[in-house]
């Protein structure tokens, strides 16, 4: 930076400093400055609180808000008796809190969390949003007005938003022209701007945004946004179009570029986008948009921020397993919001600039660096946020910039999560703020330099390297990590997807041997037609059938196979493994193009089922490398013991088709790493995808019939591998009819079979998501919709039945039934997809039924129309039944398809006994911000896998070991700890190392 | 110490030093000088060394003996090359070490550690020995004449060892007479002394010595004993009873004192004994000693040494949980030996001393000793081993003292194990050889006072502290520790037992109702008669037999009392289990004397099935635990994770009668720790130990209905509890025929079924001991006739088939039928029986159809008599079938009987053949000094359980985690970490903990 720019930055700091402190004073009520001041000393109290604050605008009386303040202030490891008798009526005493339940003290709470709300939201109505307009203009200071709302899950959700937007607008037209000139805040450089002044968020147009469906999702917001910009055209009104999450970030961006580079809007000047300078890439989208603007002819407005969701951003990269899009460090931030405000002003006049922080030193620089490009003063904005650092406003306006609040406006409910944003920011500790005016850091230290060895005029254009990002990841011992799932961020991710769709489709009608010991062979039983159920006429493959006799030399290969198998030692296999994984990461797109077309899987479900098939060979080989280590402990002198595992022998696998290459490599790596040879019996309607792994075990190194391939007919092949005695051990994933065959025949003892054989087998469930009366339903709609109606219900893990609890009953099942009303039903390679076809004809008739059944027995509350599909594939309608009695049939069997149940429960408990009362006992969910009902779930909902505030599908290995009880499964977790051991027997060996009186020292080692 | 007494002692020691210097030279070959070097500076070819020594004479050809270098000296972890290239002709290179397999290098081997045995051992016959004798005469020493044998297995070992000590004898009368006078040491300060000295080892004379049985030991030895003292008294000869292992210590004491006080020895002066001063009871048994010979009015002769056996004593000490006898530091050892040596110079003239040391400050404190308390110069004598320390021995001899040589002789194989004995002491860190002649630590240093601070006479007198022992036991956490067995070498222990046993008598004929709930209950299908396999017409108790209708309400009672046992956590659960592993130890020899009389278990046996049953309850409540301690772990941020186990509900714990407290309560401990609630169904023969064990865990605070007893007909009610619904699991020991049934009929599903059953189940074995042709005999023998005739071969583990290689077939054999005819068979309570009844009439039917069909398929090798046994009780005699083919009936089916079959196998390979070719894979054992075969039955010998060269039977809790595979059973290890697994479910519960783009830091645990 030159170094008259810092100078300057620093002089136009301390003048702002010396005009902030004189206009610094205390601001709002005791909960606002109190509560604030003391969850900044208290991390567990902070917590507490903004999760209180969260729910506290669902809870429907003051009992509600007593029993929530006692679960989140007055619980074992979560007391905090000050905030208890503070947000009661002064001195009410702890022990009496159960007869307070409906005390004044709970209104007084509520009151005062609005009181906090309210000072960082103008208003609840257009109306209150206007006056506060007209308020701040005549302090010199303009406004942009963002009306707040909740996720919008649904069209009929978009629509409403969007139709306030436009009663907005038209309120504003009536009201603006009364205003006062003021020239300060109503012209630029160039003249007068507009006094309406619209922030906007995509994601509220539209319910079905999806980066994946980048196209759809253009077609699809097109429409509400051209309507909106063509009324504010006509009124010469302003429109921003605001920066959500960074998963939405390049889809705005291009949608943005797109419309206002559309020859209608073209020559439109007041149009505004955001960029976020705590994003990596906020540079060089910066350039991209200069470089568009500039051939576009007409100037947009680029408003510069730090970024509002630094911890989303960070967390949930971290949780898929993706870089991390955001800067680690604050100073990183820092000075790449200082680096883009200089390109940004460089960019004028294609791109105005609006710069929105706090932050003393960031405006400073920037207004530094505008004096020393001799911008015009007023080619330049300054926003703020309301409610916020306004000393900071007032002294920017008296100093002559052109300064504008970001007012946010609406109901409280929606307005919460903007409440708990704005807490989050201002008790941050790296926030600017909090160190200025609470902690009392210097201002000498506030005005630093973030990146005072760089010469950002070189960094702008290239010449120097960029902000760095110096967080590095924790070195340690070999771990396990997911493989991350396709982000579909990209366009080349995008083409990558297509094109392997392509290649797969001219495959389409190729044969496809049985493998035994080392050669293919035709199938003695003939061919399976392997369809693809979103086209039934497509033939996908055409798949050798054994016979069985076919099977019994299958048998024998890898009978015969074991003992060099066994011998070869645990290291060599999971190096196996691991190539394999490798091979599969490799061809990534091309696996998941054969499950598009032959499990009719959407493509980010493809995706996630081949992510999870590498995910079971690389845990399952770190794991057997940890497990078959022998165990070797002197417990006494004189004695050495060594416990370890042998594998059982043949394995024969056989796998359901919903996670076609998942599960089926998941029990066959699995058997194959502890050194058992398997039989790999795919299922009838995917046997190509089971071929596909075939090739690849081979590819990877496993030896001649280790691994042999047999499609056939569950009946007769299937059959002949459960009962014949040279099989030691069955895994099984599949139903219940089927698994409990298999466990019975399995336990009868035949001649010639050696040992007594072992079943693991997981079969179905009928899983229930509990959704509580303080719920979140913005996040319990969304996570019952694809809990059910993912892949078309057709995951063991699905919800099948939602249990509502009280009043949150009649909001829930409308926003739902609007939600899934919403959701495209397509073929699985259309990437709208969100719900595709199931997987055979015989499924869907079997469906059909169970809607046939439903109809007897429950209201129906949503059935979705299929249109031509119907003639096309195997496609069955989204349904939702209502009021089901919990012993409908529907409601107690297991449908395999997209039939939701939604039942209402009196209170909590009815609706756990409600959960609880099925066969099965698989996964289970609940939507709860209570304490204590969440605690309660914990100990009583007795499933294999509870999920709590999230969806019951999509477990990932080693973080959600799955696998059920009751009807749902025998043994041990899939993906977890355990699972292994049921591939093993365990042996012991004792040796005396006593001799003549003599033991010698022994090395301990493992356990 | 009195000053004196010390300056004195130095004085002395100078002085030895001083002559020692004069006469020190280099003794033996390289073999022996070399390779103890450098087996002192490598502690691993020290280790391969002995072990080679100690194998060498059992190997018959020059072929074995380059295997077994090879073997122990250049495998991988063990690689000498130096030796190798020693061992074989100089210059060998090691590539071409194959093809010296039967060199000339081999025999040369040998040669030189027969060399080395000779430096220690005086020679193979009585006529070298005699001469021997005769040459140290004239260097004017004396000589005690020992003769070398195997471990005596038999009672025809026993005689022939007696007979040649008779022929020792009258070789010597013969000679003795020749020898030139020299009153150096033909006298002492009474006159003449013998000429005839010979040492002793009662354990040589009587194969039966067993401190449990005193009187059965003192009977059994006393003909041989008192024969060869009447000759030697004839002859005028000096007698002397060595000291053997801590065990026999106090057996030895008292037979010596019973004896030699007896009226024909009473007056007769030339008997000796030995004291070990590393023993903690050494001071207090010579006070004993001492008390006993004044009485005696004739002195005996006390030899004071350090010990030998000190590796042993400790690690066999530590091995059985027992308190180490032997002090922890050689000073502590070192001190204790001048105690007793003033003790034993005060003695006199009730008692004479000998003391056996080559440690110069020892030998000079009780010179010094001896002088201070005036006792006549000749009134004492020193000992020295024969080969070790000559220089000192002359020195002694030179200086007046009267010095005898300890001089041992006879075959090279049971010479090596003296020779090991050796070399180890030689070579210990502590030796005082070690350190004067090879380390040349200073002569100060050697002679320094091991206890300077202690007033010696004080503390003989009682009035200062015996020597402390300063071993400290390691600190830590909690661990898990076997539960002694009873030692029996005290005579209260005995006492204790035996009123147990007439405590238990008294109560003969009770009734013992059902427990169904919380109420005791008659037998609806009326009462099953316990009687005294031992005696059957003594009826041990009457026990109620429950009837179907009342097993339902069992069920129900356990169904009803589950959710609050559920609900109590693992921390109070394993407190009852903890509580009652107490009340057993409280009240343990009288559960002993139940099982002596309702199982047939013999003392031992009894003691170490309520020693495990204990163990199980320790075990168990500590992994229980530590493994229901959920594991909380957030993989990612955001995210939170828990996976922990929850009980299955009812279980039915089906219980074999061999075991009949330990596996009953291993079962049900872990069943009821983990949660669920159990219904026990005890055997039809030990119902009574069922009913115990039921009072216990209600005493122990286990609720009503938590645990319901249920003894009945297996068919009836077993096979109720194994299809009821409600049932949800079966823990199951038995036979293979009983555990397939339940694990078929488990596996129907039937209705009102809420899971799959899960089974446990484990069955019978039909183990094998391999005996490799270099197996150490003394130890094979005696492991093979334990495992095979321990408990009448009742146990599942038990050997019934030795498998033997090659040329060990014929001794192995022939030693082994002369063991197994040298035990007792006898009723339970006899603390002589070594072979009890089997458990009913029932079995012994069963078994003698066995014996006759083995009569047929191969010879008899021994048949046991049982004379007036045989109308008393439900006795089988033990029975050796020989050269049985291995696909006999007898080799092939679970006999459970005193019943086995000896197979000859060419080589190893074969041997591993045979042992495998049997339905089941539970135990199996290998005796063998090969370190490939060793290895490889490591890697081949697959079984649940195998052990190297010890027995099968007597898995110990956690040390030998206990089960098998093929037909032998179904799951995993008792006793080991994975048991519990099986009693519990997982669960698996997620928590998306991002709320508003927040998420709080989560506290990780376990796993």
């Amino acid at each position: 930076m030159l170094p008259n720019v810092e100078a300057r930055t620093l002089q136009l700091g301390r003048e702002l400093f010396t005009r902030i402190k004189v206009k610094k004073s205390k601001s709002g009520g005791w909960w606002n400055s109190k509560l604030i001041d003391m969850s900044m000393k208290d991390e567990a109290l902070k917590i507490q609180l903004f999760r209180f604050v969260d729910v506290l605008p669902a809870l429907r009386d003051s009992k509600q808000v007593a029993r929530h303040m006692d679960e989140y202030f007055n619980a074992p490891g979560h007391q905090f008796p000050g905030i208890m008798s503070w947000g009661m009526s002064l001195g009410a005493s702890l022990a009496g809190l159960s007869s307070l339940t409906a005390s004044l003290g709970a209104g007084a709470v509520r009151k005062s969390v609005e009181e906090m709300a309210r000072t960082f939201i103008s208003g609840t109505t257009p109306a209150d949003a206007i006056k506060a307009v007209s308020a701040f203009r005549k302090k010199h200071l303009a406004a942009t007005l963002d009306q707040l709302g909740e996720a919008v899950v649904s069209e009929v959700e978009a629509e409403a938003y969007f139709q306030k937007y436009l009663a907005l607008l038209d309120a504003m037209i009536l009201e603006a022209p009364l205003w006062p000139a003021d020239s300060l805040i109503d012209s630029d450089s160039r003249g007068a701007i507009p006094r309406i002044n619209l922030s906007i968020k995509l994601s509220s147009l539209y319910s079905q945004l999806d980066p994946l469906d980048a196209k759809g999702s253009r077609n699809g917001i097109a429409g509400r946004l051209e309507h909106l910009l063509d009324r504010a055209m006509a009124a010469g009104a302003f429109v921003n179009i605001d920066m959500e999450d960074y998963r939405l970030k390049d889809l705005t961006l291009g949608i943005f570029m797109e419309v206002a580079g559309s020859p209608k809007y073209r020559a439109y000047r007041h149009l505004g986008i955001v960029l976020q300078a705590y994003l990596k890439e906020s540079l060089s989208d910066l350039k991209t948009l200069a470089n568009w603007a500039k051939h576009r002819g007409t100037p947009v407005t680029v408003r510069l921020v730090k970024g509002a969701y630094w911890d989303y951003e960070s967390i949930h990269a971290q949780q898929h397993g993706w870089p991390i899009p955001v800067f680690a460090k604050k100073s990183e931030t820092d000075a790449n919001f200082e680096a883009c405000s200089l390109l940004l002003l460089q960019s004028y006049p294609h791109l105005e600039a609006a710069f929105g922080s706090h932050n003393v030193r960031s405006i400073a620089a920037a207004l530094a660096q505008s004096e020393s490009l001799k911008l015009p003063k007023n080619a330049i904005e300054i926003q703020g946020l309301y409610g916020m650092a306004d000393p900071l406003k007032e002294a920017l306006a008296e100093m002559g910039w052109r300064m504008r609040v970001y007012m946010p406006f609406g109901e409280l409910l929606p307005g919460m999560a903007y409440l708990v944003r704005r807490l989050l920011e201002n008790t941050a500790n790296e926030s600017f703020l909090r160190q200025g005016f609470v902690e009392n850091v210097s201002e000498e230290k506030l005005l630093e330099n973030p990146a005072p060895d760089v010469n950002l005029s070189a960094r702008v254009s290239g010449m120097a390297p960029a902000v760095q990002d110096i967080s590095k990841p924790a070195p340690g011992p070999r771990r396990f990590q997911n493989e991350p799932e396709t982000a579909f961020l990209t366009i080349k991710e995008r083409a990558e997807f297509s094109a392997a769709l392509d290649g797969v489709r001219k495959q389409f009608g190729r044969h496809w041997p049985l493998m035994i010991g080392n050669k293919e062979e035709k199938g003695e039983a003939g061919e399976i037609m392997s369809l693809n159920p979103s086209r039934l006429s497509e033939v996908v493959g055409i798949v050798a059938k054994a016979s069985v006799a076919q099977a019994g030399r299958a048998i024998e290969a890898a009978k015969k196979s074991f003992p060099a198998w066994r011998d070869l030692g645990v290291k060599a296999r999971a190096e196996i493994l691991r190539k394999a994984a490798a091979i599969m990461r490799k061809r990534k797109f091309e696996l998941c193009a054969w499950e598009v077309f032959e499990a009719g899987k959407p493509w980010r479900e493809a995706d996630g089922d081949v992510a999870e098939a590498i995910d079971f060979l690389e845990y399952y080989a770190l794991h057997a490398e940890r497990i078959m280590a022998p165990s070797v402990r002197s417990q006494v002198p004189g004695e050495v013991n060594e416990n370890f595992y042998q594998p059982r022998g043949v394995a024969a696998v056989i796998s359901p088709w919903n996670f076609p290459l998942a599960i089926l490599t998941g029990m066959a790596s699995a058997a194959l790493v502890c050194g058992n040879t398997v039989i790999i019996k795919p299922p009838e309607p995917t046997p190509i995808i089971g071929a596909l792994l075939m090739n690849i075990l081979r590819e990877a190194g496993v030896p001649d019939g280790v691994a042999n391939f047999l499609p056939g007919s569950g009946r007769e092949v299937g059959a002949h591998l459960v009962t014949h005695p040279d099989v030691n051990l069955i895994a099984f994933t599949g139903s219940r009819g089927v698994g409990l065959w298999i466990n019975s025949e399995a336990a009868q003892t035949r001649a010639g079979q050696q040992g007594v054989k072992k079943v693991i087998c997981e079969m179905g469930g009928k899983n229930a998501i509990i959704v509580d009366e303080d719920a979140d339903l913005d996040e319990a709609v969304l996570g019952v919709m694809q809990s059910a109606f993912g892949y078309a219900g057709q995951k063991c893990s699905a919800c099948s039945r939602a249990i509502v609890v009280g009043s949150a009953y009649e909001p829930f099942l409308r926003r739902l039934q609007e939600a899934v009303g919403s959701i495209k039903v397509a073929a699985a390679d259309d990437p709208g997809c969100r719900v595709p076809p199931v997987i055979d004809s015989h499924a869907q008739k079997t469906i059909q039924e169970y809607i046939e059944i439903g109809r007897k027995e429950a209201p129906l509350a949503f059935s979705g129309e299929l249109g031509a599909l119907k003639a096309q594939g195997s496609f069955v309608a989204p349904t939702i039944f209502k009021d089901v009695p919990p012993h409908a049939r529907i409601a107690q069997e297991e449908i395999f398809g997209p039939v939701l149940c939604v039942m209402k429960a009196a209170d909590f408990s009815a609706a756990l006994h409600v959960a609880l009362d099925v066969p099965f006992a698989l996964t289970g969910g609940i939507f709860s911000r209570s304490p204590a009902n969440i605690a309660r779930a914990r100990a009583e909902f007795r499933v294999g896998n509870l999920y709590i505030n999230r969806g019951t599908t999509g477990a990932k290995v080693d973080r959600q070991p799955f696998g059920g009880f009751k009807m749902s499964g025998i043994g041990s977790k899939a993906g977890g700890s355990d699972y292994l051991l049921q591939f093993l027997e365990p042996r012991t060996i004792t040796e005396n190392t006593l001799r003549r009186g003599f033991a010698p020292p022994v090395e301990e080692s493992g356990e």
